[in-house]
């Protein structure tokens, strides 16, 4: 074989080559060669999907000289699409460039079918982009009255030939438009056609007339208890195209869990009130992240929801009832694959819902998607993963197993129940510092990056006012009066006297810490309640004792890293949160934060159809943990009370703290927390 | 292996036979040797289904004696069955009964699962029933706090391990109620399992608490232009629960098929319009037969439609549009599975919809129904399938191959368009005698058989009344008339004086034949004018030229048999028939009458999933004819417009009727049927 007649073509990144007739185009050498060049008109010239960058010069590497006539001439197709489009420079398009001599092609990221979504935390899984749906045009034979054949057939042999697809099933819902579809586009259209998984066979579930220039949408939920947060993002390149969230309509059935699971017992059909609330929550969110997408939200193909078990059966129309008692039993626990129709969800008629698998009766399909986002079952060393909110889930393993519970923390991280608590919003107090000697406070609050002992921070807060202390302000808060020697182990406020400073003072049975007082503007009285202290003991302890369970079910006193998932595990800082005792002494610059990984989870779940198949046998792989039929959580939960701990040490910890050793007990009263919290 | 310790035990009418421990249940033994024995609680003594009827004595063809003690005696659970439920003498409960000796049972039809439903035509193809779905009784495993696993995923487990079913996904709709019924039936529940196809997974689609003693429902749809008909079969045993008719609401839209795609075309959502009554109706009359049959509609869990492709377009939300025009293209033709709810169809939301494939753009899915229910392709004589409609439907082959059209007859075969004409009701005429000499008729209605120049006649019609002429009426009418020299053979009817007698009037321009004058008593005036001639005409050459281009495709001038189905096929005289030259020449005794070949190849389909696949792949091997760009079809039809036929020899029906060779024609005027009927 000449190599005159035969060049040779190397692609970039890949690295796959071979040899190919002059004239063949750069889109056939690469699919030949299996290289990931994307099309969606399979090499018509209209896409543009297929844009390619020839490199020429020398390649010593490859022992190659690229001579600058290595591809053909620019075509009238190229010239056309360049001068309507644009197009970057030094840039081909691989279906109209043909090899007439050895040559390198580079595939850029955006021409890559599974492109990758760069995650900036190198632990954390990479995002690789292989979704349930793709576009693909086809020109159709016209009907024949002499071979008699429907023209779904016709579309459907098209698609198998042309880009060698199986038998197509045709999703109900295109009926009714295909064969206008078909005349209005003169036989040439585009076709979304779904992949097919495990639940459904592969199928067209949308038709084009011509080229459609467009692109299909997916949607990732994070379906939680307070909050629903979605986004929504484009399916053939990932991105997320926008995003957004709204409280949980079922708040007003009740804040936490249990209360909604009471609330459903208590009231005829109020289970069913509360799944109409939620669907109907989402279909609100989803409109408006729609309309600020500017996309009609019948292009949303694929959506996949994570979520807590109460949430996802209330989200599927099943009365929670049997998650608020012994022995927990889901009404199903692998991962759920329906119509967005039997979810009353108003996207594309043929949209997918995929939820994914719960762990446990506590240990749901959010958790899964935090095990899939931070893959604790591919870590070399021992990760605890610990996603906080109104229930906590905790994941802790490395390559060898993972252990999963849940713990109930109560909305005391969110700020509820804490006296001067708010959501995270401008004015609430989010940082704070407390000055060991004087035990006066400084205080940051969202919105503005000025403490409040420094110059401006009358003029920064002008429009948001000081209003409250959010959930992690309220961590630092309690940490901060610990090391300032305001609060003791046993979580007692001491009195004036005891600590020294009239920021505490008598408040009914118990002392309060005086933190901001606005009252003389007409503004609030901030201050911490020894209730305050009592709420966060109850949260960060059931918190903790369930880490530590899991700890002991691994047989470890230690861990190697830490991360703490959650929109509000972004916020806490490790230090305070050590001082807390809320989780096990560590490193401390091995406590990161995932953000919403959960989140994160239902996107890459949404992004790549592969990562479903791979949860699903990882959740398989955890093993669960019922904390409330351990003994040894009511121990732990009692030590955990104490702020850190009362019997287990912080080493690391107390190198770079001191706790002043102050109790502030005088006998009687209420000293410890253990009162045990219902699950929520 | 000794015999005695190891019985042999001959099951009949299988022959099936094999060797079996001391102490095994019949129900086991038939289960190793795969004999057909139905269980639906898995032989835990709850559903009887497993009746059989052991045989004692000598069985020298089989060499065995069975002695009286060769099966165990009634235990408990038989007493407590017979005392409760009853049971036919000599049965006893497979699952119960114990092999002790050599045995002989019989397994009545009745608990056979492949039960066969006879059907009286020997030529016709057996009903064997085999349906989608089928009911399983379990017993399910508790939840373990230890193990969490959902309740779905455990009843699964349990399917799984008691019937050896494959991995079972659920149907969504089975979630909401899925956690109470297995509490409320102490964790043993009865499911129905749709046992899947190439459209969708084996799932679970309805659970019943405890063991559930009813059975489950599938619809049999034949839907017409003019009418629907359903028939409620028990998907165990196959038989029709209950039938009903209704007129198909869409006739508002228009009388014939090609009326309501022009209303479509006229009508900005027309189509919609019809698709909407065409459902409406639908339901209708499936919550009349649910009611007729007393079960709730819910029950319903599989219908299969079988409808020409105009119908099957508007049922499935399609616009007719392309199929009023050449080169009439069918959205879809192959058979659509689709679940009730996308057809708005009120029955089990589970239920799937199976709507049998189309050949053509004129000849449909019940064409295809007709097809499975005579199966020419193994007939080893010729057949020619007739299925006389408003448009008929014409298959004609036999084991080597098939080919099938359409042929527009338009509505006067139904009585419509015929001035006298009217549906077969009571009252209408359906038979008629003319005698050659004097051309009296003498005729019998609907209602009675007692003929109108019988005694007691009058009494008979008392409350019909004589008001018209149905479709086989009008037939016999054109035949006897022909016969009695009063029509020529071009379809003139002659004067009174070239007929010789007065019943023959000038009726404007051309003549009338008097059937009965009821008008002294405020009746109706009953004529045949000479326009009814010309719309039989029409008709009928329209149906013999599409048989005719058949015959001619096959290289043949004679067919061994000829099948008339459609309701009104059934009542068609085979002998008028072929005076009218409206089906080809035939042996009198080989025209046979199938009924509602179509509404039997639907219960077909709907009882015997095996036979959906069949009839797709002889739809496939069908060789379709267009009749419209046939250049010979408009020639056949000019021929057949006389009466026979004014080219093509008759010699078997010359040996039987000799028709007087008559010709009215005395120069000018229309004397041909050389209109084409649009297709309808």
């Amino acid at each position: 074989m000449s190599e005159d007649k035969n060049p040779l073509v190397i692609f970039t990144p890949s690295g796959k080559r071979g040899n190919f007739p002059v004239g063949t185009p750069i889109l056939t050498a690469a699919r030949q060669l299996g290289v990931d060049l994307d099309s969606v008109c399979g090499g018509r010239g209209i896409c543009s999907k297929c844009q390619i960058t020839p490199s020429y010069g020398e390649f010593s590497k490859h022992g190659l000289t690229v001579a600058p006539d290595a591809l053909s001439q620019w075509n009238s197709v190229e010239e056309r699409y360049k001068s309507k489009r644009g197009m970057i420079d030094g840039r081909r398009l691989g279906c109209q460039a043909t090899v007439q001599g050895n040559i390198v092609v580079d595939v850029p990221p955006e021409s890559q079918v599974h492109k990758q979504v760069v995650r900036k935390r190198a632990e954390a899984r990479d995002i690789i982009v292989n979704p349930s749906t793709k576009l693909f045009y086809v020109e159709v034979e016209q009907p024949d009255m002499h071979e008699p054949s429907g023209d779904l057939e016709r579309l459907v042999a098209a698609l198998r030939k042309d880009w060698d697809l199986p038998e197509l099933e045709a999703d109900f819902s295109i009926f009714a438009g295909l064969q206008s579809a078909l005349r209005k586009g003169d036989w040439k259209v585009t076709c979304a056609v779904h992949l097919g998984d495990d639940y459904v066979s592969p199928r067209i579930v949308q038709v084009w007339s011509g080229y459609y220039d467009g692109s299909v949408y997916g949607m990732a939920v994070d379906l939680g208890s307070t909050t629903i947060a979605a986004h929504l993002c484009d399916l053939q390149t990932g991105e997320v195209v926008a995003s957004n969230g709204i409280m949980n309509p079922q708040i007003r059935f009740g804040e936490d869990l249990m209360s909604r699971v009471s609330y459903s017992m208590m009231n005829e059909g109020g289970a069913v009130e509360m799944t109409r609330a939620v669907r109907e929550g989402m279909n609100a969110l989803f409109t408006q992240i729609a309309a600020e997408a500017e996309i009609d939200p019948a292009l949303i193909l694929d959506a996949v929801f994570v979520c807590n078990p109460v949430m996802h059966h209330l989200f599927l129309g099943i009365d929670p009832f049997e998650l608020g008692q012994a022995p927990f039993a889901l009404a199903t626990s692998d991962a759920v694959s329906t119509r967005a129709k039997n979810l009353d969800l108003k996207i594309h008629p043929a949209a997918r819902i995929y939820i994914l698998p719960c762990i446990a009766g506590h240990v749901g399909a959010d958790a899964a998607a935090v095990a899939l986002s931070e893959s604790p079952n591919t870590s070399d060393d021992l990760v605890l993963v610990v996603d906080v909110g109104t229930n906590a889930e905790i994941l802790l393993g490395n390559k060898t197993r993972v252990l999963a519970c849940s713990s109930p923390t109560g909305p005391a991280f969110e700020g509820a129940q804490i006296s001067s608590g708010q959501r995270a919003a401008p004015g609430a107090i989010e940082r704070v510092e407390i000055d060991p000697v004087t035990k006066e406070p400084r205080f940051r609050v969202i919105g503005s990056d000025v403490w409040s002992d420094q110059d401006g921070f009358d003029r920064e807060i002008l429009s948001s006012g000081i209003t409250g202390i959010c959930g992690s302000g309220i961590i630092e808060m309690v940490a901060e009066m610990r090391i300032a020697g305001i609060v003791d182990q046993a979580g007692l406020i001491g009195s004036p006297e005891q600590t020294g400073t009239d920021r505490c003072f008598q408040d009914g049975r118990t002392y309060s810490y005086r933190v901001f007082d606005g009252t003389a503007d007409g503004g609030p009285l901030i201050t911490v309640t020894n209730r305050d202290i009592r709420e966060i003991q109850m949260a960060k302890a059931a918190l903790y004792s369930g880490a530590r369970l899991l700890m002991d079910k691994f047989e470890v006193d230690q861990v190697d890293r830490i991360v703490l998932a959650g929109a509000f595990g972004a916020h806490i800082s490790p230090k305070h949160a050590m001082v807390l005792g809320m989780i096990p002494d560590c490193e401390i610059a091995k406590v990161t934060s995932a953000g919403n990984a959960a989140g994160t989870g239902a996107r890459i779940a949404l992004l790549n159809t592969d990562a479903r198949r791979d949860i699903e046998t990882v959740v398989r792989d955890i093993h669960k943990i019922e904390t409330a039929i351990e003994p040894r959580f009511q121990e732990h939960f009692v030590n955990a009370s104490a702020i850190p701990n009362s019997v287990e040490p912080f080493p690391i910890l107390d190198s770079i703290v001191t706790l002043p050793n102050v109790n502030f007990n005088t006998g009687g009263g209420d000293n410890g927390g253990r009162r045990r919290r219902r699950r929520g």
